[in-house]
């Protein structure tokens, strides 16, 4: 009698895996584990295995992962969340699991039995859980206590306190969304925490860009952790309604959050082991002792203006693009714009909007991502109102990003540029043929790869790139400022503009140049370059790290961190630094494995 | 041969009912949709049928609504939502519906095959949908235009013009929870609402009170429309944090907020058919135009206090709850507090926490109810963290309390009061002991019923009531204030106490005592008492209205409305009123079906 088992369903084939996994966790067995990986696997943790931000890219890295670090993390508990999937031969499960100190979420892809990609993530610490939903405190203290304190008489105590007679654990330099979200979560964690701003509100950092900016992401992409935007949000946010809402999100969250307090230098003390820092808060001097220091500061450090022989003869207004405040004073006036990314294209339009002559001038090629395409071909399967739709929110989807490893990023993406191309065929060629050089990126996977590896280079169009087709505004390109004359520019082709406006839509300097002139620029040689992969293209160099140098995670320069980038990956990553954090408040061991080596200087 | 039908499921069963309905209603046969109904039968519709707030409570009164409306309002498409249950013989199934003008949903249950209680609310309106989810805007407007003008430019002028050279459709009078949550809704549908508040920020009106106050309700029954609290609020909140939360609403909501303002006088223009309404902003006289005035002044109007003999003989510190600041200043001084419901027993315990000697003077009985058991027993099947684990999310869990006809409410309560006596028996017992007059209501249904009916004669206990039982607040009962001395207070039954302080906790007067100051007395008496159901128990005399009296509908006074209760309730029905707000704004026709009858003067 031939007996026909019934087929394995993804959720089985998924518990099955995971069981064999814990069993050989279990019984400290690397090889064993190892074995249930793939030919080509990868394993991306998120602190809960490594205390660090790390891919394996190998059974072999693998092995030695586990042979290094089960003992300690005592992993167990797996047990798959929800349905597991199955298409294209490729089983997905989401899971949870446990370590020793914590409770984590992952995410596993089979390929028949054996894991393609498995991710792994530090969810909460045993012990230093948020006191939210179940855990949420009672509030009003029910029985009758003398002497007892109101929140509000806690909050002011607090406020006149911290920094003063009392200390705070982290120190966070940069008070833009990033601070802002880390702040939020170390609240939660009980983990005292002073931002500080050196803007009179917060939102400033967005209210004094130039004003016709909008979010260039969609508004599923761009929620901060916690309180998601209402749902009648506009897809592409103003930059106004963006900085009010993280003004009211320091005050809902009761950060404290110091504005018009500039950082003046910072030094650890090894005797007392914490930093001194010193700062100006509203024109008075404090020294702050914090344990911990994290610079928020965006991706990107200074604005880059460049020297240009004669600048200082110029009589028109030259300024870099962070600096500009809109086109309103330079109806009829002549402008010239240095560069092509983001910023250029913005300024470009709002400047012709308001009635400017404008040049743009294009040094080198630039990647065009039309934002609707941009948001329909890229986003929109993990942060779109369908997506929400169908049950993906953007937690879940930032878990489905992160389970992407970063060495195949790029192969997911390049269909979608091909695709990009197809679509947009008669902008991409009328840009070209009114000169604009464009590009894709080096292997063609276009925007986001380009922005993790070199942070520039791109432009996601909301319009501006019809005026430089039709020539409304007008185009130098291959050019660069070679002299800057009293009332123009000579180009380096040797033709000259006449100029009232320069804007230097130069881009930034790297993340640690402040970093340099606040601590010292042997400890900002020592953290290294901060940003990039190591891929090993423009503005890239190898070799490959496999994970952003020096972002969210321990760097080579002990209790100094760096925590920034856009809104959806401030929001994801956020939650890991303010765990790295709460695990070193709380005393619990911290081993990191394989703290990454600097291998550029800044 | 035998056949035997399947069980029909709970979800086919309401489809069918609801089939059966919708074909009635097509063929405008009042008589057949009738019958559809259980001898015990009510109706319960919230705009979509009535553009009034009705309950109808026989299948007489249904089939003479039904009569009189099916050819104007025109229902179809129902369609059951999600899978109906069956518990106790009764069929529960969530419904969406159509009108002519609107899209509904409600909650049907059946007994058999007949409706036991029927919902049906109003979603919104064709064409004027909430820009929300699918229909949000985009945004930044893509493409390039000369003189676009930005959010912050849009948001400024309309600031500057609102009130003075532009009209706004809709005033709200008060801005609390009340008003700030009905004028969020109003932006969303497009109506230009001016929201006047007389404190300096919004929230104040929780700040100023007693600084031990937290809400009495907990956090899942009290969120604001649109924007939930984040998940780690406090069961009970402060009521500087809820402060605080308003103020940020306002601002993320984009609301014309007017604080600082005070309504002076209104009259209604025939000739122009709007109201004038003179205002006092920051010191400066306006005069408003607008077509709809709502008074959103919470459930109660003016504080009242007492007129004792020899008041102004009083030596010491005497004031109404209201403007009792804590307890701070009263230390080892005497504090006499007229009044044993809500304020009075928090105000007793702040003052013994702050060492003073208290002594409660109740006058009649209180309903008792401690917070924890109130919680558990009456509120957690839908405003709790289960609930929401549940699926039971506020919104939901207001359609369902709302599908519960006022008219057999209080048999739903009953039983929940007869737990709570068994439950808290010891505290009962004790402060009875004690000599504290008890009561559960006139037909022990507690304090929900006695909310509706009355607005007082409560406590939401969260300790004091210990201090009671345990003497530490001294308790005098059935008594009265006879005579005020210049250092004490003459007791009805002749007995003396020494006092530095007297704390009027004697409640408010009706909502439209204020109508009569602002409007005229004519106007207040043809709006007629507000609150209350007819019960024809304690201060809310018949006849039985079925409704809340003049709450969240039309009145008697075309243009005039009334918004307010609870945050639960101003969440709730601030959806309705807004709806009918709209159509009037939008020029629909709103036909009033039986606009219910003052039957009392204020």
């Amino acid at each position: 009698m031939t007996q026909i088992s019934p087929p394995i369903s993804p959720t089985q084939r998924a518990a099955d895996w995971l069981a064999r996994f814990e069993a050989a966790a279990a019984a400290r067995d690397a090889d064993a584990a190892t074995a249930l990986f793939d030919d080509e696997c990868y394993w991306r943790d998120l602190v809960s295995f490594t205390w660090n931000i790390r891919t394996f890219e190998s059974r072999d890295d693998i092995r030695a992962m586990l042979a290094a670090r089960l003992n300690d993390v005592q992993p167990s508990a797996f047990k798959v969340e929800g349905d597991a999937t199955e298409a294209g031969g490729v089983t997905e499960a989401w899971f949870t699991f446990e370590t020793a100190v914590s409770r984590g979420r992952g995410l596993l892809r089979l390929k028949g039995d054996r894991a393609w990609t498995f991710l792994t993530t530090m969810v909460e610490l045993k012990g230093h859980e948020e006191k939210k939903g179940p855990r949420r405190i009672k509030g009003a203290e029910h029985g009758v206590q003398r002497g007892r304190q109101t929140w509000l008489e806690k909050r002011q105590h607090e406020q006149a306190t911290l920094g003063y007679s009392e200390q705070p654990n982290t120190l966070i330099i940069g008070g833009g969304q990033g601070g802002i979200g880390l702040a939020a979560r170390l609240r939660r964690l009980g983990v005292s925490t002073i931002v500080i701003e050196k803007n009179a509100r917060a939102g400033d950092s967005w209210r004094n860009r130039y004003k016709s900016l909008c979010l260039h992401d969609p508004v599923w992409y761009d929620h901060m952790p916690y309180l998601p935007f209402p749902d009648d949000w506009p897809v592409f946010c103003p930059k106004d309604k963006v900085g009010d809402w993280l003004e009211s999100y320091t005050k809902i969250m009761e950060l404290n959050y110091w504005a018009s307090t500039l950082a003046e230098k910072a030094r650890w003390d090894e005797e007392k082991q914490e930093w001194e820092v010193r700062v100006v808060r509203e024109g008075q001097p404090v020294t702050l002792r914090p344990k911990q220091l994290v610079f928020a500061l965006g991706v990107s450090g200074y604005p880059n203006v460049p020297k240009i022989t004669g600048a200082e003869t110029f009589e028109g207004t030259q300024h870099h693009s962070s600096k500009h405040p809109g086109g309103a004073a330079w109806a009829g006036k002549n402008c010239v714009v240095l560069g092509s990314n983001n910023s250029a294209h913005d300024i470009c339009a709002d400047l012709w909007e308001n009635g400017a002559n404008v040049t743009m001038l294009q040094r080198s090629s630039t990647h065009i991502a039309p934002s609707d395409s941009l948001m329909e071909l890229a986003l929109g399967g993990l942060y779109s109102e369908a997506a929400v739709a169908g049950g993906i929110s953007a937690d879940k989807a930032d878990l489905i990003f992160a389970s992407v490893p970063y060495k195949i990023m790029h192969t997911f993406h390049i269909p979608v540029y091909e695709e990009m191309k197809r679509r947009d065929a008669d902008l991409y060629a009328r840009l070209e043929k009114a000169g604009f050089m464009l590009d894709f990126g080096e292997d063609g996977s276009g925007l986001f790869m380009k922005y993790l590896r070199r942070g520039s280079g791109y432009y996601i169009d909301v319009g501006p790139s019809e005026l430089v087709a039709n020539g409304r505004v007008k185009l130098k390109s291959g050019v660069n400022i070679e002299r800057i004359n009293p009332k123009s520019v000579t180009l380096s082709d040797g033709s000259e503009l006449p100029a009232d406006l320069i804007v230097y839509a130069t881009g930034y300097g790297s993340m640690n140049g402040w970093l340099a002139d606040l601590i010292s620029p042997e400890v900002a040689d020592k953290v290294g370059k901060v940003w990039g992969l190591g891929s090993s293209t423009t503005k890239d160099p190898g070799p490959w790290e496999g994970e952003l140098r020096n972002m969210w995670k321990p760097t080579q320069v002990p209790h100094l961190w760096f925590h920034g980038g856009n809104l959806h990956q401030s929001r994801h990553y956020s939650q890991f630094l303010s765990l790295q954090l709460k695990a070193r408040q709380a005393g619990l061991k911290t081993p990191v494995y394989e703290l990454a080596p600097a291998h550029h200087k800044r």
